[in-house]
């Protein structure tokens, strides 16, 4: 290769990305090198800064600077309420939506039996815990609605009614609103507002 | 914004790469803190190294982590065929299409009076004394099928008649294949190969 391995080595790199083809990270990295050196410095910097700058919140599992994370930490949030999502980044989409004003728990994926993934693999005995110890009134799935998001949300149903006997929990699943089969993240404002209000009972 | 500030810097950065919008930026930003650190210190340490690993050909002003290039020191090309083209990233498509055994030239850029580039911007002087030096007997210009393409080629003609007076030069231009409007960098191996078969005397 012409240009010298150090550029094939960043656009092999830049290819891994998700959404990011061979040749889309060669037009990447030939950008990046057509620009001012400070910009590659300054990305260098912020993604090596990014792993140490950024941890779980010990309690919701959010992305974090400050351990417990600021919503965690806010006494403003309404606390009978927590919102459990798949992934972290469900979290900021919801609440750019501002719908949305109680706790979150983030599962850390979907029970997926065919990828090997099971219940014991999420954050689902910390989530009982949670809701005995914080009083959670309400449970909110905002699961994505896939396969995977209904096999999780059944096996929550169930494994929560079966372990917090007794309890007045109301279980909740956004519904309304979001495309059968398409992703949380994609969703825009509007259909997020509509799927919180329409929220249906499980 | 929940993640912290590290993250909003990241994604500020990687939206400001081309074809990547807001939301994709956060996208890739959240992908990287969900894998591994060691990918996001190998990348960091590539955008490091870049552009104090690669510089430009003295020669033909190709990327290159040696000066001059592999290019233009080895003794198989055909020194009597020059190639020009705009920019650097336009020699790799070229070298990839394996149709072409000559040197290149990078010109940096194509006339474009309304942004303010003229023929003093583009590596144009160095180009006149390259053919004489190096005995050059076909200039082909690989320039895009654009406005700006057609009067840079339009230019080259015209300066290289006057200034390589009686010379023999011959001066051609990919013509047959490249869509009209196109970006040569898009094109794919057998449109290139085309080109180059069906180049057209100016
Ligand atoms: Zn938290
Ligand atoms: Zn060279």
């Amino acid at each position: 290769m012409t240009p010298g391995n150090a550029l094939d080595r960043l656009t092999a790199l830049l290819s891994r990305l998700p959404g990011i083809g061979k040749k889309t990270a060669g037009r990447l990295a030939y950008h990046i090198l057509d620009t001012d050196p400070a910009y590659a410095h300054s990305l260098a910097s912020e993604l090596d800064n990014l792993h140490d700058a950024i941890k779980r919140c010990s309690r919701c599992g959010a992305y974090t600077e400050s351990d417990p994370c600021p919503i965690c930490s806010d006494p403003s949030r309404d606390r009978a309420l927590l919102c459990v999502v798949e992934r972290a980044q469900d979290l900021r989409v919801i609440e750019e939506s501002r719908e949305y004003r109680g706790l979150f728990h983030v599962l850390g994926g979907l029970i997926a039996p065919l990828e090997g993934v099971g219940p014991g693999d999420l954050s689902i005995g910390k989530l009982a815990s949670r809701i005995q110890e914080e009083g959670t009134r309400e449970l909110i799935l905002a699961l994505n609605p896939t396969i995977e998001g209904d096999t999780t949300a059944l096996y929550l149903q169930q494994f929560l009614k079966e372990k917090l006997k007794g309890s007045p929990l109301e279980i909740t699943r956004l519904a309304s609103g979001l495309p059968v089969g398409g992703d949380l993240e994609y969703a825009d404002r509007l259909t997020l507002s509509r799927s919180f209000r329409g929220r249906i009972k499980l």
